[in-house]
């Protein structure tokens, strides 16, 4: 709020990172506010700014997220194509020139909690080489798939690298391998030693050509329905990575059929993933977001772990 | 058309797959006619049926795919979904009871062609241990997305397996070792020799944990969207797997802006990833179906390349 937020949306706000903590998605919740903030000083975030609708047509909106919070932006988007779809069973928002959107299983967790099926991506500053080379020219751009489920909602969210560059210092730090090829070393061979990767800039997109290709549709799938930027017009700078673009896709079930039967379906797919012989002794077989809730509970139960000295920068904020 | 098709179907029919063979995916072409004639003769496939609204609502409707041959219902179903963007922005078709649609790129193409953006999946039997599991209990399920270009569409086709037993198969028998990693092997070790995975009957899913997440999604959507199988509840034996279910999602770009300007954006991210430096000497980075049109023309010149014992036992039908 001594940014220029009003009450409800610094509540939001606050809300969208705090839950994201809550959730076990430590590196997009609590911790990644002061970089937040940076971002509201350095002026790549308007405070006040909430997104426009520039054209709409029948099921689909294209929006200008005029540089707004990118979780408010994105939390919008998807609550607008969850209202299209319940009247044209599927509803599609495009957000152009908006900002980071935090943690993108959010709007997953949004959309099904609401009984929504939704699918969103981003794209994101160049940060990842595609295959076959060795600058970072296309983004990670996230995708987020959820499906509700009374028992526990599926959501997949999956960046387009194998692992983050979070995920390669932590591994360094704790002087740990990689548990699969994350990368190149300097001499283009790949690796799993996390600070090689590091070195040589050069992280793997997940399944190689795939996850490169997915990336590079992804992002022109965004920044054609927003006509908003590419990948290659965003800023690699991540306290200057703004203007970028976003897809919200909602469906809503029972405009296919009843919803009853959707969650039969649902359930029968966990089980059948469950009743998997799993390659641990002991261990089973999830299916994406299952340790979600267990997480969830715990930390609202001892209270959530946020760092002693981000949190230290937050209170002197 | 001696099976009982038509001969506008018979004529449709075959030139799907004589146009996969054309555009090299020689896997699901010509190569795959006779399997495809040895389930109309197993019963699998019915060459009379054709696909069935049984619901509709606003932009999308549900389809019983009666079991009618998978490449004829599909290209019906992505049809209907553009017909359905061009009143609403987007559209979505789903399929329950269908047969397999053998080169998914096609609807793909189907929909670059015609100026939309299409993005459509399957499930399949199961033939893909879910990551942490060893039994073969989710599909490899193709997601295809493609994005319309007048300098030639971009056109991602990918399985959710990081290699299919067909390759795996054409590795061992050049006696090659795969390019990377490709499953475990009776050890539970990962292993890129081909024969090693063909044993153990774990092939990786592509990006590990992330393709594993995908394909169960993907799976999870189409059963509940078609209200049909999902993969558990389909038959482990590629002569007998039938009663698939199908996604087919349209967008018209023009309802979302110009299309010059859509036009432009693909250009520019072509042109971008055209320009990231590649890790081999005199090598470009290509986008997703770039070899396509090459491939094709060339087909077109020399002569669809069919194996000639492929050949004779079509001939001798």
């Amino acid at each position: 709020m001594r940014f220029g937020f009003t009450a409800e949306r610094a509540q939001t706000c606050a809300r969208l990172f705090a839950e994201a903590t809550c959730d076990g998605v430590y590196t997009h919740g609590v911790a990644r506010f002061p970089r937040f903030v940076a971002m509201i000083r350095n002026g790549c975030v308007d405070v006040a700014a909430t997104p426009e609708t520039v054209s709409r047509f029948g099921a689909v909106e294209r929006w200008d997220g005029r540089r707004g919070p990118g979780n408010l932006n994105a939390l919008a988007a998807m609550e607008r194509a969850m209202q299209l779809s319940l009247s044209h069973g599927i509803g599609c928002v495009s957000l152009a020139n908006t900002n980071h959107w935090m943690r993108g299983g959010t709007y997953g967790w949004q959309a099904a909690e609401a009984g929504h099926i939704g699918i969103c991506w981003t794209n994101t500053m160049p940060n990842l080489p595609p295959w076959g080379g060795v600058d970072p020219c296309i983004g990670n751009n996230p995708l987020v798939i959820a499906v509700p489920r009374a028992q526990g909602p599926v959501v997949l969210d999956m960046a387009m690298s194998q692992f983050s560059y979070g995920a390669l210092e932590r591994h360094r730090q704790r002087g740990e391998m990689l548990p699969v090829n994350g990368g190149f070393d300097a001499a283009g061979n790949l690796t799993r030693d996390p600070a090689a990767i590091e070195q040589s800039q050069r992280p793997l997109p997940t399944g190689y050509w795939k996850g490169s290709g997915l990336a590079i549709l992804l992002d022109m799938m965004a920044a054609i329905l927003s006509q908003g930027n590419a990948t290659h017009q965003i800023t690699a700078d991540p306290l200057r990575e703004t203007g970028i673009s976003q897809v919200f896709i909602a469906l809503d079930p029972e405009a296919f059929g009843p919803a009853a039967e959707a969650e039969r379906i649902a359930d029968d797919i966990v089980a059948s993933v469950h009743g998997c012989r799993s390659s641990k002794e002991g261990a089973r077989v999830r299916y994406p977001g299952e340790n979600t809730l267990k997480v969830r509970a715990e930390n609202r139960r001892l209270g959530l772990p946020v760092d002693p000295e981000v949190w230290e920068q937050i209170l002197a904020m």
